[in-house]
């Protein structure tokens, strides 16, 4: 089990070492509530000050802002100008390894024979790997992953259990994708024919650039022709449907059962809230976000915030809504400007 | 094929058995239209009076409240208080074995060695138990299910087919989870460090409590540090999605597609309708509610029911809402006061 | 790879060859920008018009109405009434085939003696079939696939890896199923019996008539009795709930991330856009339509259009979101109105 001194925590965060407890050992991090001797905890904000009392923990990261008790503390604190940052960095060292199939491969697997596989690959138990694939250095595929043929993955790429990549899809490099999530299913694409939808062929692919990370049963649909792309840094959350031709910019951030229709095209660094929709064609510029549950119906300028069904500029959004809980007393108002004119009418005549 | 006489029904349901019919045998529940001779039915309100006129049925459970015609009916009927609670007890018995794997591990199984089995557990084909694991007793793991390392899984627990448990998740007794899902994903965490969105380790886990059944596509994200936990005896249905460091209570009931964000705390009996979402950090009190749809984005008290985008207590949603429809009616109203007041204004000058 | 001249592309589309061009082969289509010289692309809006002057694509549908430069094109341009019918026809001819299992039994897949397997099937790596299934002639298999006991399969469906088919489930002929979708999940269906959710037994299943295709991660729940259906012709999209006792008419579209709460009910043609939700009990005349991210909550005619959260009629909702839009204006005509009328009443008396 990874292990921490106080000493060497102090180092990490570039904060003083509690006096005479340098050697004290922390071997994880827990929440005030839940933490033990053994687990370092924090506290952002001073909502938090009765469960720090009552702290087990045997040491507690303390963002500076929070009003501490004059009379002293009860167990050591570290305080830090940014709480979510120095706990990211502790995390990195108290993360335990992930467990791993070893190099090589699971004698239960199947590689096609034309297929090619980087030094240092893992592939799991009851991996399938289609024909005519390139497989990486270092790749992960664990057990029950499902790889098409003629798909390229990339070095250092992860695919946890049961993930489908359907045929000639494109990995780059440091990709991960998550649980059950399917890469390269047919976009949705039918044309009335008078008698039934028949299927418009949908021949393009999937790209996903470097360093991309995908959630659990995420769909990401292949292209009509073309190709869907995911831009290199960008991380998806569950539960995703990305559709055929949609073009993601880098470093994007999509949060779980979000829904890009076909061919909406992100910027860079794009924001989608969980659970917000974009209707097929939307443009989204460059560093633009959608607030959660949001529906998009029109383009959104570079760096603009949405909200709402349907979709508004957000200050926009926050008007109306405020307009709208008074609506009930504007209609009482109105229908007292109603009666007081009809009066003022019968006086006047 | 399980079988009930009409006298067996009848004591289930403690009414009278049909005169003479005692021995009628039924071996199956089938609704109005589609029942054949060998079938109960059942007619809950007057809107199926014409479907219960023309049944097949051998015989129908009937709704109290329901106004039978006055010159008798051409089926026997058990008139009952709660229909629904009659239909359930009779689908009880009527309801066919699931398939499971038979006790014992299929050949075609990886179970780790270092992992313990408990008697009566069925293992199936192609499942993959990693290192360190606790199989309870009579556990059930249908094929493709992956479990990961150093998992806990309670007695008498069923996985159905590709369902993904990360390592170090836990399970309680009685867990049931549909096919496909993923426990144990890591959470969605990133930071923006200048140049790209730094991956913030995901060390935490997930608890799944006793008599916790969970539906297909859901995926319950293992906490940033601590624990993501579904607490007893609640109930999730597909394709939801559960983030890092979610707390719900005992006795939840969780619709389709619904989504809580990070840190989501449930209390007790609290129920979440179909594609609602609530916002990271909301804290839901012991018998709320949110109707289906809503988007929560503010602490819910206890007992309190919530709806609308943005979530609004129910009965001021309806009063908005019903307001919303006369808007257009109000503002040609505004537009007569203005010109009125105008002619007024002027008449009076 | 595929290949078509030019003349062969001209007949295929009714249109003129472009002359001495005939027998220029084209192996693929795409983007204009993205088209290289041995790529067939289209113009289908005057939107795009720039990006046509700069194409390298060997070839170009043009759609009528585009307004091309009058002093010539540098490219081959075929022109038609409907880009997208061309496209789709000519995509049918670049298509390139599905990979698939080769006709017979991967020896890693089980097959229970008592299933009947039609001619040509085509049974992938570790697929898993129960007892008493059968199989129809040319049905695909991919890897991964779960097919429980008594499941009927018709002849020409095609299953890509991972999918569940629960116990009793049947499918019609031709039906497609994408990756990791599940069909027969108990429904959610529960009654608090005073300590706990008991579980209302569902003992219906899934019937899946011919034609319809289903996306990935899709889940299509058993009835509590009788049957959840799916109508012929009907095509679903990625990561839809389809609930239990759910019934869908003949040719209907459903849009990724859809909603359908028990007891649904849609006629023929009904569309249903992306990210909608329907209550429960709910009936959808022929042809009635949802737009994106509608929540209903009523019945709703033959070919009504609905839409907004709650749907009203498609019009009336247009109208009171524009409506809301002019409300913050309204508050303050107002509050003018009331002013004035204050200030007549105090000249007036």
């Amino acid at each position: 089990m990874p292990s921490l001194t106080l000493a060497e925590i102090a180092a990490l965060l570039h904060v003083p070492t509690p006096p005479g407890l340098g050697d004290r050992a922390m071997t994880g991090m827990a929440t005030l509530a839940e933490a033990g001797p053994g687990d370092l905890s924090f506290l952002g904000s001073d909502a938090y000050l009765k469960q720090f009392a009552a702290t087990k923990a045997g040491a507690v990261i303390v963002q500076k802002r929070v009003k501490l008790p004059r009379d002293g503390v009860h167990t050591p604190v570290f305080v830090v100008d940014d709480a979510d940052l120095a706990v990211a960095k502790i995390l990195e060292h108290f993360a335990p390894p992930v467990p791993r199939p070893p190099v090589g491969r699971h004698p239960s697997a199947f590689v096609a024979p034309s297929t090619s596989v980087g030094d240092g690959a893992r592939i799991g138990f009851n991996v399938f790997v289609g024909d005519d694939c390139r497989i990486g250095s270092n790749v992960v595929l664990h057990p029950g992953v499902h790889v098409g043929a003629n798909v390229d993955i990339g070095d250092d790429c992860e695919l946890f259990p049961n993930v489908v990549l359907r045929e000639r899809v494109r990995l780059g490099k440091r990709v991960v994708i998550h649980a059950s999530s399917v890469v390269g299913t047919d976009g949705f694409g039918y044309r009335w024919d008078g008698t039934r939808h028949a299927k418009v062929p949908q021949i393009g692919t999937v790209v996903i650039e470097d360093d991309v990370e995908v959630g659990s049963c995420v769909c990401i649909d292949r292209a009509k022709f073309g190709t869907t792309r995911v831009g290199r840094g960008t991380k998806i959350d569950n539960l995703v449907q990305v559709a055929h031709n949609v073009v993601i910019g880098p470093h994007c951030i999509i949060v779980g059962q979000a829904g890009l229709a076909g061919s909406v095209t992100l910027g860079a660094g794009v924001v989608l809230g969980g659970q917000s929709a974009l209707r097929d064609h939307i443009t989204m510029g460059d560093g633009s976000m959608v607030a959660g549950c949001a529906g998009v119906a029109e383009d959104v300028d570079p760096k603009m915030i949405v909200s709402g069904l349907p979709a508004l500029p957000h200050r926009q959004s926050l008007r109306e809504q405020a307009a709208l809980r008074r609506l009930p007393d504007l209609m009482a108002q109105v229908r007292k400007l109603q009666e007081e004119l009809e009066q003022l009418k019968r006086s006047h005549t």
